[in-house]
């Protein structure tokens, strides 16, 4: 029998994919508008060749038979990439997959399907006008996060054993910590964006949602370019919390569960303190009161089909009318600015191993908030707020699970790790889990 | 004796240095406003020191003694840079040299001084009100090019051996092509921009103006990085001549001069022929319709100052408010194109050795004729027009002079080289003068 990370008991992929498809498929369930499209036929194929693989013991290695989950704005070959929007009159199915499906495949792994998510990839809340909004994992009254809704919640329901997404401001890590799962965006080179729709030429990542870190852990091996000395984490790390405004709108029941979690990494002998980081993380909003990068760039993307805003989620159109106003000059400077406060930052985390912060500052919102166009800017804006800033400074960053008194109501808490130890990140984030045990399975 | 590309005779560096000093120094000459700033003692140290050098055989090399004027708008330690402009309040001297700078004096080379320029290189012309316009070497009536003004007369004018210029959209081909001198503006990353004020960070190159191309390859080999290997130029050469809009408005002159080089070429065995690129050489105008990549970029640097627009040359200025103009998505989209585009080119050349044809489409206007604001408008996208099409599209290009009917208006063919293959590009163009030797000198 082959082995692979996430591999749990001796079931053949067959049967393991036959039961989640069986799930999908059921009427009325919470598996409702997570997939935007299921490759049934293609998966079972490539679910059969992996148990004969397995059957005559030449398993392709740790990938093998993994249940992937892809995000509706990656290439899939044979299938119209939909980015969570109405499909262009000139919208062609893919006639390649993107370089992160592929190599995926050519691993083992079977790809189940792709997955809903917020139109264009253009907010941190996971509401799809046209697809549906998938229902949170731990409430159903409450939004999944997003932009990655889907993607949180084809592992959530233990659909997927993980989730490929993308994280252009936290697409990723959000809609994982409001389900109580670990989410990870890598450094921005590390992984290949060919074949994946595009909402910021500058900013855009590939991240991965799973429910345990060795599975993150082996498909980022796989997939990532430009490899790093794997380093194992020390024995104590130094965490820098940088208190200030990103610790600003926090809710009570976030507030606690992180500060409980840093009493038992200091318990545990880790060095904890507050770092003042303020006048560095602050820049990105600063730099961008006129309108971001991401605005400019998704305005370009979308420009030919704005005549028409019908064809929009209307917040998401919104959002893209902002980002038309942004001049170029402003454009081209929070560019030149950003490449110069990048080793800014870097300098001032030298003597620390991660910063660790809240990944966002509030529990899911109830879906009947959000019927007050002011609570949905709100709390898209607090959700955004503080996994967006290190997608500004391209460093990795990862998402746990931390224990809360309320299941229903999941706390992410973000380590961020430094410029090229995304590895070393990995390592550290796997050592908090093992030695706290507050991972949510 | 040591030997380099350029000298001429036995003359020590320090007697020929002298005797340039003393020309720039003679009042009401013909050097009036070419230089900014001459660094007479530095320079002369350095003459010495190379002379020192010879005389003990241990020349550095090909570029030991090599007299060399910098534009205003490379740093050259403890000098303002002034970039054509008035000196901005919080101006401070240079603490380093410009990578070029530094390098050329690693090799012996001896720093002249720093020659004038349109402000902030931001027109073709070479006027500038603030420090004077230098005369037209062939005729001082006429205007003398730009933005590298200044750095075609010092090598017009025999001060400088060579002449280090930037090249935005032809700032060194123009004022080569209007001067009789040869201009070479390699592949942007072929020469390090550390320490060039930038008008531009898309488009900017630095480039080389002299009398004669063995100088420009030695300079040039000395500064590359990304070396390419040194091919010798096929014997017989394909050169396409991309007839169509890149030719209208033409003066008389210029075709004449241009239609006996290339009938020249013919007679000599090379294969030329026109070729159908409009499509491809029109996209850069077509997709810069509401405001350029230059403006844009150039009113982001600028854009602290324009509250006080007395401080600018009013041509400038105007420029850089159309600059202000351009918003942000429509400038992500023309750099998203161009990187389409790009490859296009590539492809449609890829029958062909060079493109050859007219560097500027007129000769040099009488500085009279530029009272008129139109006419000023009109001469500087036409004296701009065929250079910039290939920095858009970041071919290495250089002007050489041929052999016209009136030696007081010169004019430049611009043979355009194949992407990463500058140096291949130099060896064709050396080939062209020494077949037809129509050098000006």
């Amino acid at each position: 029998m082959r082995k692979h990370p996430v591999m749990i008991g001796k079931q053949h992929t067959t049967e393991r994919l036959r039961e989640r498809l069986a799930q999908i498929d059921a009427p009325h369930g919470r598996t409702r508008s997570v997939f935007t499209h299921v490759v049934e036929g293609a998966a079972l194929a490539e679910a059969e060749a992996s148990d004969a693989r397995a059957a005559c013991g030449s398993g392709l290695g740790a990938l093998d038979g993994l249940i992937i989950s892809i995000k509706d704005l990656f290439d899939v070959k044979g299938e119209v990439t939909l980015a969570g929007g109405l499909p262009a009159p000139e919208g062609k199915a893919a006639i390649e997959d993107a370089a992160v499906v592929s190599a995926l495949r050519a691993e083992g792994a079977v790809i189940l399907g792709k997955t809903n998510m917020t139109e264009f990839a253009f907010s941190g809340l996971g509401l799809n006008p046209h697809y549906g909004t998938p229902a949170n994992a731990l409430d159903p009254l409450r939004i999944p996060g997003g932009s990655s809704s889907g993607a949180a919640i084809s592992v959530a329901l233990d659909l997927a054993d993980i989730a490929i997404g993308s994280d252009t401001g936290g697409s990723v890590r959000i809609p994982a910590a409001l389900n109580g799962l670990v989410g990870f965006k890598p450094g921005q080179a590390r992984i290949s964006r060919k074949g994946v729709f595009p909402l910021s030429y500058t900013l855009d990542c590939v991240g991965f949602i799973a429910k345990d870190l060795p599975v993150i852990a082996a498909v980022y091996d796989a997939l990532a370019v430009d490899e790093e000395e794997v380093l194992s984490a020390p024995s104590h790390i130094r965490c820098g919390v940088p208190r200030g405004f990103l610790f600003g709108d926090t809710d009570d029941h976030v507030s606690a569960a992180f500060e409980a979690a840093l009493h038992d990494l200091q318990a545990l002998g880790h060095a904890v303190g507050d770092v003042e980081l303020d006048d560095l993380l602050h820049m990105p909003f600063r730099l961008q009161t006129k309108g971001t990068v991401i605005g400019a760039e998704a305005a370009y993307i979308h420009g030919d089909r704005m005549g028409e805003p019908s064809l929009f989620d209307p917040f998401v159109f919104s959002r893209l009318q902002k980002g038309q106003m942004l001049d170029a000059a402003t454009y081209v400077g929070i560019l030149q600015k950003r490449a110069e406060l990048l080793p800014q930052l870097d300098a001032a985390l030298s003597d620390l191993d991660v910063l660790i912060l809240p990944t966002v500052p509030i529990v899911a919102p109830l879906l009947s908030e959000l019927e007050d166009p002011a609570a949905l800017d709100r709390s898209n804006a607090l959700l955004l707020r503080n996994t967006s800033v290190f997608n500004f400074f391209d460093l990795p960053a990862i998402s746990l699970p931390v224990r809360t008194g309320d299941p229903t109501r999941a706390v992410g808490c973000m380590i961020v790790g430094k410029r090229g130890a995304d590895r070393l990140l990995l390592s550290i984030a796997a050592k908090f889990l093992t030695q706290t045990g507050c991972l949510a399975r």
